[in-house]
């Protein structure tokens, strides 16, 4: 009886990551080649089995298949985590009755053009209506939970399971307290030269360095793992042994399609290494969003950003770009990738500025969810955090409020997992330097015994255990911001030349 | 009552068509793209949708939904033909037991493997018990049917609806009597120098002439069509206004990729053409594969090989060619492109000689099922036909009878089309220079008033009529044989100056 509903449910897992290796596939394909012109017809065969996954998600039975295995006593503990990081995820969707469902799905599809018109006028008033529309809705999606937690900590908890807003206050105050005033000295110290950066840098010849040098010795391999270009870099997992990275090439910066390139890497890795007796499993997939990004800004700011890794990959870029980086040398150069300098823009920010462009987020967010910001001037709002943390006030709101898609979407408590990856990463990298010599790793180009610490740390387990189990494992200690920011304080301490 | 039938079949139509496209889309990205590690598990889902798809199909409340219609007297010729055409496809799949069907398709992918190995050691011993195998479910298969009518015919009728062996050899008598007596003359007269074609053309100058002159000029729009490069070239129709073409490039030979992207991009208009009030309906695709592959061949050959359409395109690939070509006239150019010559493998086959190989390939196909021929030993019934026909014999059987794939596929009846397809070109050609000055548009690069005479009178129906019906509505006649054999004549004997 036992094995017959273990059948059933292995079964359903399958179903379901049919339908999602498709939609996954159509997905990319729809960013990276698909003719323009056949979307619509593509769309609305996509919203169908979306509609199909959506039958067999919530498929009744099934719940029932699963609470009867649930209090069975003797199903495994893998099995039970199994079913219930399903019961989780798919209890959310069971308790909204699905004309809901439908609703808010359309209002996502309104709000995303609305926002698209509205940045493309650079003009907040336009998209504030609907912004207050996808707030009331994403409340009233919440509520149908009747959990009797706050909303926002609800939000949270969806895409960092176990967060809430008290861990997160408690980040972000540490990140407020240390990073605000090292900022402050890093503006007052004499600045970097990064100029040499924004020459003309040919694409033809980025490809080139991309292809024949940055991707094999980041071992990135065709066999399982392809790379094309898109207008916003991404990391897709198809599936087992298929993952998909973009990049995009700037022709006047020649940092940002190796750099993001690496950060993607990083995601792609995470999806690939997963271990092999999870196949076909719920475990096949990273754990939480924090921990996915701090996989991705792992290899891009604490290898990829180093002076070890460019003293092995520097050569070879000034063997492709010779008139530009012939006369400038490798300290110069790993000095100049690294400035940290108060911006508008949260994905051209800096490893420094970064957590505060998601500390402004946060804040609004809650916000937003405990009743003491509103939608109402929300830009002006938004202006106010920038000048309070950064210093900058954008010239418009397409470069200030209006810069990031996620609040059309409805995606409330997903920004801060951007900042915790970072912060998560700093603790990988403390405890992975115990264990191996990174940067003597870097410096020969043995990248692979670097992802194999990752691997057998992090990688392999898919999500089996939570974040703060994985964290506590491969460090020996719970999360503590304090690794991140000190490591940010010595770095930036160093690279300024501080007191 | 009615109504709702008809909502209900176009809704299962609309379910089927989201399948077929989610299935094409991760059949073209396996061919394209996608990395091959993830070959298994996508595969294996894959055919999870696949089986989805089969449930769709065969649903039996959907077959009374289609029953009741057909005997509703108040439905529309147009519906009538949409239910019709889907009944006699699905009954076929329906009169066979699941098991079977499975079982088929389990030996299908197994006789795939062998043919690849057999080819690969260029043994037919190898293929031949799994080639034996095959052929006998395919009549077990075909046996479920029991229609009375011979087995071959009714494999004909499975890819051009209303061919028999009795027109088909109407055809290829025709062909035989016509042709052989013509190639001889060819062979034996003075031969054309055709050897500058075959010099190193770097790729890149040749992926230069195909994205700024040749898919420009024959007006495949981006917006709605894509090309790619993969081993063997395919046309993809993944739905409306969505088509996936894909070409090779061979660095010494210029024009294989040019001619078989002219040929690809015939299909890709015959399924993008088709009226927009078929937007997913039954009739969005093309109405038989011989009617496709005429569409292909019509341009390939009788625009894509003429002095007209060279006249506008030969300067430019001179520009991009200037070593190789700078001396060499339009007129030996189109002279050299037109070289009848015979050859082993079908796929490198010229215009001439082409239908003889599928003339070989007909004849073995009937023999297999009236039972004059065995699979044993084919490989040297295969070698005496070549050297019957074509005075040719190959040094072993990779070049000879394991060169096809079809037959690990059990895909008989499918060849014989080809040839049709030529035949059918041959006829519309022949009523478009009634209509239209082709050879002046070609020369001043007006190819699209040439594709638009092909879609209102062939493109344009989709499936709505049979091949018989739309070779009579644009053409005035009956498919007559002697059309493609006149033109075959009359270009052969200018080329080579035959008496």
């Amino acid at each position: 009886m036992k094995e017959e509903l273990l059948k059933e449910f292995d079964a359903w897992v399958m179903k379901m990551s049919a339908y999602r290796m498709a939609l996954s596939l159509i997905g990319v394909d729809k960013q990276t080649l698909a003719p323009k012109d056949g979307a619509p017809y593509r769309d609305e065969r996509s919203a169908f089995l979306a509609g199909e996954l959506f039958s067999v998600e919530t498929d009744p039975h099934m719940a029932e298949v699963r609470r009867e295995l649930l209090a069975d006593g003797t199903i495994s503990a893998e099995k039970r985590r199994e079913i219930e990081l399903l019961d989780k995820e798919i209890g959310h969707i069971l308790v909204v009755p699905k004309d809901v469902f439908v609703q808010y799905a359309q209002l996502q599809a309104h709000a995303y053009e609305v926002w698209h018109q509205a940045k493309d006028a650079g003009d907040y008033s336009l998209f504030e209506p609907v912004l207050k529309q996808v707030i009331e809705a994403s409340k009233k999606m919440y509520a149908y939970r009747n959990s009797g937690l706050p909303m926002y900590d609800q939000m949270l908890d969806d895409y960092e399971p176990g967060m809430t807003m008290e861990i997160y206050d408690r980040f972000f105050d540490r990140v407020r307290e240390r990073l605000v005033p090292l900022i402050r000295k890093v503006v007052e110290a004499e600045q970097i030269d990064d100029s040499f950066l924004k020459q003309p840098y040919p694409v033809g010849k980025q490809k080139e360095f991309m292809n024949r040098y940055l991707l094999p010795y980041l071992g990135f391999d065709a066999s399982w793992g392809y790379q094309n270009e898109t207008e916003h870099p991404f990391t897709d997992i198809i599936c087992e042994n298929d993952i998909r990275v973009t990049t995009k090439y700037l022709e006047n910066n020649v940092v940002s399609a190796i750099l993001s390139t690496v950060h993607e890497v990083g995601h792609g890795y995470y999806g690939h290494d997963v271990a092999p007796e999870y196949d076909g499993t719920v475990f096949n997939y990273g754990i939480s969003s924090g921990m996915h990004e701090s996989q991705s800004r792992l290899l891009e700011n604490y290898l990829g950003r180093t002076l070890p890794f460019w003293e092995e990959n520097y050569p070879k870029l000034q063997s492709v770009f010779p008139d530009q980086l012939g006369n400038v040398s490798v300290e110069e150069f790993v000095r100049a990738i690294n400035v940290g300098r108060p911006s508008l823009v949260r994905t051209e920010a800096d490893e420094l500025t970064y957590p505060l462009h998601i500390l402004i987020r946060y804040e609004i967010e809650k916000g937003l969810f405990n009743g003491t910001i509103t939608a109402e001037h929300l830009d002006e709002t938004w202006d106010a955090y920038y000048e309070k943390y950064l210093g900058v006030k954008a010239p418009d709101a397409r470069q200030g409020i209006l810069q990031d898609v996620h609040w059309s979407d409805g995606s409330f408590g997903y920004f801060p997992t951007y900042a915790l990856g970072s912060a998560f990463a700093a603790q990988f990298v403390w405890a992975m330097r115990r264990d191996i010599d990174v940067d003597e790793l870097l410096r020969t180009g043995r990248f692979a015994e670097i992802i194999g610490w990752l691997k057998e740390h992090i990688h392999r387990y898919g999500c089996r255990y939570s974040a703060d189990e994985i964290m506590r494992m491969a460090t020996g200690e719970p999360f503590d911001p304090d690794c991140y920011l000190d490591y940010l304080e010595e770095k930036y301490t160093a690279l300024y030349n501080l007191k």
